[in-house]
Parts: structure tokens; sequence; C-alpha cells
């Protein structure tokens, strides 16, 4: 503390100026402090609150020296004010609630319709609308957006790895039915060859969106045959993920087999004669040229 | 470097073994460097530049001594891997984008749901379905999704905020019509008063959207003998729309004189006293004590 005497007249810690200089201001001893900074200003004291408070008029402030909060009354508020600010402090609450309330909802239309559509993809246009008016309004709101998140979830299962870690455990014993297949590899790369690449969130989401699109195109395509389109799409979907689940299977052991087989290559004895050569005809060169 | 001259015989600097302890093992000398450097086994090298790439199998790795990259070679690649490996990284390209497409879609879809909800809950249900029905239906994908973004921004003007800035710039000419309205203030709020609450979007975004519901039931509350929806509902809306904005002027210029007539209380003279007397009658004390 720079002095703890009071001095003989009051004296504002901000402003520095004392009673004499200005004999109308308004002085206040807010805090325990005694001595130099006893006494401030109202108007000094209201501004430097101002620049601690920064906008949240409602904070508590303390005195920097002794610690002690600074009391500050507002004048009474009327109902109505007390009204209104109870009202909008409940709707600063509520909003995140109600925004969260917003996506959740949007979400869960764009669900429904994802769902309606499928159903009109799947069985047909005209068969899927006289299906879902017939269907229960409840169970179609609760069934329809349960079809997009089934689709996510089983597009989560990753089962061609689990093939191919089986085929890599077991391809010595295959060896003896395809040579060529289980020769033992000169190392084992650093992933263990288990296909370990992240699940991409959003190639997910768009594989398991883009499905029933896909299997009623291949079902169209090769079961064409087929009347029912529900069957047709059907038999699609599961060619369409037997073939995919085949290819990428066969896809993971080759680019296993590709780093199992990499071979660094000596650095060219070539390029290494010319810069020794470039070395011993140059000046500025570094200290071991020529070593070898 | 520890060693510039080129050892008798050659020696990993991974695994530090020479020639003679493993006659099998390959040697590659993969870089420029020279002398105790110059040799690695095949296999360490392997092992170091996994470490190195940490999965990431196609980065480029470099001698950590002499900076000269590696040459790594893989065995050649069918056309059918070199396919899949092309579609495949097209795919991880193209999905983030596609996802993005997803979401926009949502909230796309949402919108132009809230959108047809609104007319039919403005103009009645049916006849907003017989409007929707005679309607373009380019014209409603392009009309209704615009419905929610005209609310929001709507919602943005605060038009609130400049009424209130108008009347505390000519309150002193008010003072003349309204006694006690415009009598001088203590001081200014630290905000300016100009009600600088900050836009949140959550508000804004749930303020807007359930504006058409409020409308209306304003409406129907009030203009109840309107036989007329749409212009029950036009009514409703902008009742509620002046009663909210009289209110809110209200309410802000209430919180501005709240805080321009804020005080700062002297520290109570009784508990000063109570301090002195504790602090005078114990001997653990600052060094202040009974100095005032």
């Amino acid at each position: 503390m720079a002095c703890v005497e009071e001095p003989p007249e009051k004296h504002c810690w901000v402003c520095f100026a004392t009673e004499r200089e200005d004999r109308v201001a308004e002085w206040v001893s807010p805090c325990r402090c005694k001595g130099c900074t006893k006494w401030i200003h109202q108007a000094c004291l209201q501004r430097w609150l101002d620049e601690k408070q920064k906008g949240n008029s409602g904070g508590a402030v303390s005195c920097p020296q002794c610690g002690t909060e600074y009391s500050i009354v507002f004048p009474k508020m009327g109902p109505l004010v007390y009204f209104l600010q109870q009202v909008d402090s409940a709707l600063s609450r509520a909003s995140p609630f109600a925004a969260a309330g917003v996506v959740v909802g949007t979400v869960y239309w764009s669900a429904v319709t994802y769902g309606a559509v499928t159903v009109m993809q799947v069985v047909g246009h005209k068969k899927g609308l006289d299906v879902m008016e017939r269907a229960d309004p409840l169970f179609l709101l609760m069934g329809l957006p349960t079809i997009p998140v089934m689709l996510v979830l089983g597009k989560m299962i990753r089962w061609e790895d689990y093939i191919l870690r089986l085929w890599q455990r077991h391809s010595s014993k295959l060896q003896l039915l395809l040579p060529g297949i289980g020769r033992p590899l000169p190392r084992i790369p650093a992933d263990g060859g288990h296909g370990g690449d992240h699940l991409s969130v959003s190639r997910t989401l768009c594989g398991a969106l883009i499905f029933p699109s896909v299997a009623s195109l291949v079902g169209r395509l090769i079961f064409s045959r087929i009347p029912s389109s529900l069957q047709r799409t059907v038999l699609g979907g599961i060619a369409f993920v037997v073939m995919k689940g085949v290819l990428k299977v066969y896809f993971k052991q080759q680019q296993y087999l590709i780093q199992a087989n990499r071979h660094i290559l000596n650095y060219p004895e070539r390029e290494r004669e010319r810069e020794r050569e470039g070395s011993e005809g140059g000046e500025d060169d570094t200290e071991d040229s020529g070593n070898d």
C-alpha cells in the first residue's frame, strides 16, 4: 500500500483530484480501504466499474486492493419491468433447447420423408402409397424414420474386414488349394493388413442413403424378369452387396500384398559417381566428399 | 556425422549388426550417406519406414541425415486393382460434397414442409391445400422454402432498437410533453443504452419459426369476428409485433434508466467500527490497523 495515513482532505484514487478542486462532486468510500485509497469520486468509480464489467452490468466487482465487493444499488424495478425481465431471461434460457428441437425436428422430418420415398422405391410408387395410406399414422411416424437409421447402422457393419481377416489367417491352409496365394510374405505391413482405414462418416452416410436407389437399379438391370418390385429390389440389393464385398476384399488383399512386397532401392551408383566427380572438381564442398 | 570413413564391413545403422552376424540378410544403401551410415538392412529400413509413415503408406520418407528421398518400389498393380483404387479415391474425394448435399437437402426439404404448413396455417387448412394443389409445383418448390427464410430475415430487423435510439435522442424534447421521462441522467450507461445485447442465433431462429403460430393464435383471440383466416392471421401478426415492440422499447428504456441511476454505497461505518474493534483486541493484525 502506497500510504496508510489518511490525508487531511479527500483525494480520489482514480482522477487524483482533491476535495478542494471540485466542491460539488459526490464522494464515496466503497470498501475497507483506509489511507489514501479510502475515497473516490462516485463518477470515477462508476466509470471504473463500467470498464471492469465490460457490458455485463449485473456482474459483481470487488476492490482490487482490499477485495471488498462494492455494494451497488439500483433504483427499484417496477412490477412490469420485473415481469419483462423474467420473461426475457426465461426465453434466453429456453432458446438453445428450442433451437436444438428445431434441428432434431428437421432431421426427423427428413428421415420420415426419406423413409416414405424408400418404401415407394422398393415396393413401387403406387403400391407404396397404398401401403402407407392404409397403415396406422403413428406406426408410419415411428417406422419410416427407422429406415435411414437402419441403413446407416447396416452400413457400419464392416463384414468385408472380417472376411479379409479370416482369409489372411487361413491363407496358409488355402495355399494347398490355390497355389500362389498363400506364399510366405516378405514382411507384415504396418497397419496389420486388416483394412484398417478409418470409417468415414460422410462416406458411410451417403453410401447408406443411396443404397436403396442402387439396389433398385441393380434389381431392374439383373432381375428384370421378376415382376414384383419388392423381390427385384431385395435381390438387387443382395447382389450389389455381394459384388461390392468381393471387390472390396480383393482390393484390400491386393493392397496388403503390394505393401508387403514393397522394396527400397539402393541409391543409384551412377548418381553417386557423378556427385563425387562434381565434388572433386569444385572447391566449395562438404567435409566428407570423396571419403568412400 | 559420427564417422566419415566407411568401415571395412557393412554395418546396419538401425540394429548395429554387421555382415558377419547375419549372412542371409539383405543390405541396402538407400541414400547419399557415406561412412558408417551408408548401409542398412532392408528389413530394418522397412520397419523404420513403417514407423515414419504411421499408416500413410504412400508418404515420401527421406534420410534424416542427408535428406535423400528413399526410392520405394511396389510390385506392379493389376488393371483391376488400379481401377478399384481410382474408384475408391474418387468416392473418398466426393463423399464430403455428397454429405454436404445431404445436409442442404435436409434443410431444404424441412423449409419446404415448414412453408407448406405455414400456408395452411395462415389461409386455413383446406384452402391452403387447394391453393398449393393448383399452384405450379416448381413455384411451390421455389416459393415455400422462402417463407422461413423471410421470417428469419424479418426477425433480424431490430426496429425496436432504432425506435429506442430515436427516443433517447429526442427525449429532451419529449420532456416538455411527458414530464419526468427526460430528466437529465446522472450518467450514460456503458453500453450506450442502445439495447446492445447480441443477436442470439437460436432465439432469432425460434422466434421467427414460431411467429406464424403466434400470429394465428393472436388473430383468433383478438379478431375472432373476422371470417377470413388470412386477414385474421395477418392482423394478429401485426398486433403481436406492435405489442411486443412497445413492451421491448419500454423494457429496454427502463433497463437503461436503471443502469443510469445505479449508485455505489459507502462501506457501512458500523462494519468498519466492528472491524477496528476486532483488530485492536487481537494481536495478529495487519500493519495498518487503527490508522484511521
